[in-house]
């Protein structure tokens, strides 16, 4: 094993075992180990039909007092009905069990294949093996353990002074198809030894979601089981309550840019991605306005399919731009740039614009793509990857 | 030439000529007379980023008693600013001069690549060829004319006897890729000789659009520049003006189908398409719902993948129903249907369903996908396409 990227955090402990949840070799289970006066915050997916786990996860982590999670790959434990929420309960009991806690102050997670029932007994007999193996240094293995489609796992970290003391924040992540705003197929833990009180903890972590994981787009599909999860261990340093301290808006800064860097791996690790780029809308009316019009942009098949070929079609911005439904948008405003090449210039191709200088451009394996609609000040940007030949096949071959 | 498949419209006339707006030898520009009284309705594009042809074609479709229309392939004059609108009016007048009317009374069509100037010089000289080449008989001609990246023309027809005559109605369309609600890349031109009240048309071109082109989907893009129109030539039969009379509502319906049969020829011929999958839902509380849900699940890249593997990955459709955003879905009440076969028993696997029984509807060519929300009595239903490694090639190659 190379040597580890994430640091250890106080005050949390994990361990990656083989369920053989499916038919492979590979560490499929996580058990995270909270030590007490842990504070955990999360959000969940959007997704109406949510699965049981998170049912269980929402009901447990109101209830307070969070002192493990528990992660498996290869069953998302959706669309199994009432068995699917006795699964995710039996799960919990067995981690409570072995932790000696209660069954409410365990967080259940389960990302995988949908509609299938969890292989329950696997589950329930590695469960104990993870217990006996839980260790500080186990984040690395960890981003690997909750790996489904993804090609490499994802994993970020910063650290902080705060009032003389080094904090440290560790996140991972999985993710790479299905990604889109709300939570989509994509597990996040971050964790820090900072103590920060629980109603600024639940503020932060949707913060720091809406400015990474919310704006990131593969293929505009959201899942049934998503979340991310922020933990503070409270293990070093002062309890921090203040959001207006300087303190807090350092670590605050750096716990978003964690967010950011696993948000903007699994946009580079999009099933089949060969180019990460992003969608800079500005000259905005309204923040809701750019956002919309990025994500026309950035999630329109033929722009995407565009970008995996290198060509620098800009016609299809502009039909996506047109799509956003932006009311009284006047064309003649509109100006695009790929990074610093003008493209469209008052609603037309600008006058000196190559097809040379825009395929130079699109050839990049990064690049931005900037619209600006002349009609306001708000700008927002988003995250994108473009839409190849190995998405088709990953994604008509997942379950084979 | 083969037989025709589509009758004269008397008080109609057409030709198609080549005007080499490409590089190729079809004919690409097509002109249609219509007789002074005809009566033309139409419906465009909601993209805001519309196309010259477009602004122009409203403007003069406003002030009535349009007598000719002008539709070229190859280039889609839009996002081309002030002189593609100029373009546009340039086309309109010369077609005008061809056929002694005024500028006003011609409505301009283009369909092609985004973003580049109409070869106007090329345009200009067709048109007076194109005016003495005008035949009743030209429909299946004018089918292939207005062809982009579709692979076969797109025609329908039928026929009613109103007050003892024979009323004819002949459709064409174009489209194959960017189809989505609210008249994406598609340019569909129906006419019948039957006499129609002019709002009683403008009110029939609605509905017709809703129950047909509006319920398509190739790739969820909608174009800059898309146009389905309604020629009333009256040459035939009594007016109609009454929406409740029996002959109103038979050749309402006979027009209506034309309209449906021209659509789901565009998914048939959906951009590398394999499958043509009825997605109906019923059991909604209303029909907006009904169709958001259908168009989630006809629309999500996911499932559309699923169906070009066939591969009966329900868990996929139980996501996109998530997707859908329906207030207060109790997901214990959705079954979902492939073809006859249950697949989802309230919210979870039904319970006799095999995976073999799955993948024998999902091989089929043409099969429905029906999900019941069990929470009321609207029912919707759309056409959608399979997602494919062909789709990726003919967007990634389009331009080059």
């Amino acid at each position: 094993m190379t040597q580890d990227s994430l640091p250890q955090i106080p005050g949390i402990r994990l361990a990656s075992v083989p369920a053989r949840i499916k038919d492979w070799q590979r560490d499929d289970l996580l058990l995270i180990e909270l030590n007490e006066g842990a504070i955990v915050s999360a959000t969940f997916t959007q997704n109406t039909f949510c699965a049981p786990p998170v049912t269980v996860a929402k009901e447990h982590i109101a209830g307070g007092n969070i002192r493990a999670l528990l992660a498996n790959a290869g069953n998302a434990n959706a669309a199994t009905g009432e068995r699917g929420l006795r699964d995710a309960r039996a799960c919990c009991a067995a981690a409570a069990d072995a932790l000696n806690i209660a069954e409410q102050q365990v967080l259940p997670f389960s990302t995988g294949v949908i509609g299938e029932h969890l292989p329950l007994e696997k589950i329930l007999q590695a469960i104990p093996t993870a217990a006996t193996h839980l260790d500080g240094s186990g984040w690395d293995a960890a981003a690997h353990t909750i790996m489904t489609t993804d090609t490499r796992p994802k994993t970020a970290t910063r650290s902080v002074e705060i009032a003389g003391e080094q904090i440290r924040i560790a996140g991972i992540a999985k993710g790479a198809g299905m990604i889109q705003p709300n939570m989509a197929t994509m597990l996040a833990y971050v964790a820090t030894d900072a103590a920060i009180a629980g109603p600024l903890l639940d503020e932060l972590v949707k913060e720091a979601v809406q400015a990474s994981f919310n704006r990131i787009s593969v293929d505009g599909d959201t899942s049934t089981n998503d979340a991310c999860v922020l933990i503070a261990s409270g293990a070093t340093g002062p309890q921090l309550g203040d959001p207006r301290s300087p303190e807090y808006e350092h670590l605050k800064a750096a716990i978003t840019e964690v967010h950011i860097e696993l948000a903007q791996a699994i946009v580079r690790d999009g099933e089949g991605a060969t180019k990460f780029v992003t969608v800079q809308v500005r000259g905005a009316a309204s923040s809701e306005e750019a956002l919309k019009v990025a994500f026309e942009v950035g999630e329109s098949p033929l722009v995407k399919t565009a970008l995996y070929a290198s060509d620098p079609n800009w016609g299809r911005l502009v039909m996506a731009i047109g799509n956003a439904g932006v009311e009284g948008l006047e064309t003649e405003k509109v100006n695009i740039y790929l990074d610093d090449v003008q493209v469209v210039e008052a609603g037309g191709r600008a006058l000196d614009y190559t097809e040379e200088a825009g395929e130079q451009v699109f050839s990049r394996a990064e690049f931005a793509i900037t619209v600006d609609l002349g009609r306001g000040d708000c700008s927002e940007h988003i995250w994108t990857c473009d839409f190849s030949h190995e998405y088709v096949t990953i994604n008509a071959e997942y379950r084979t």
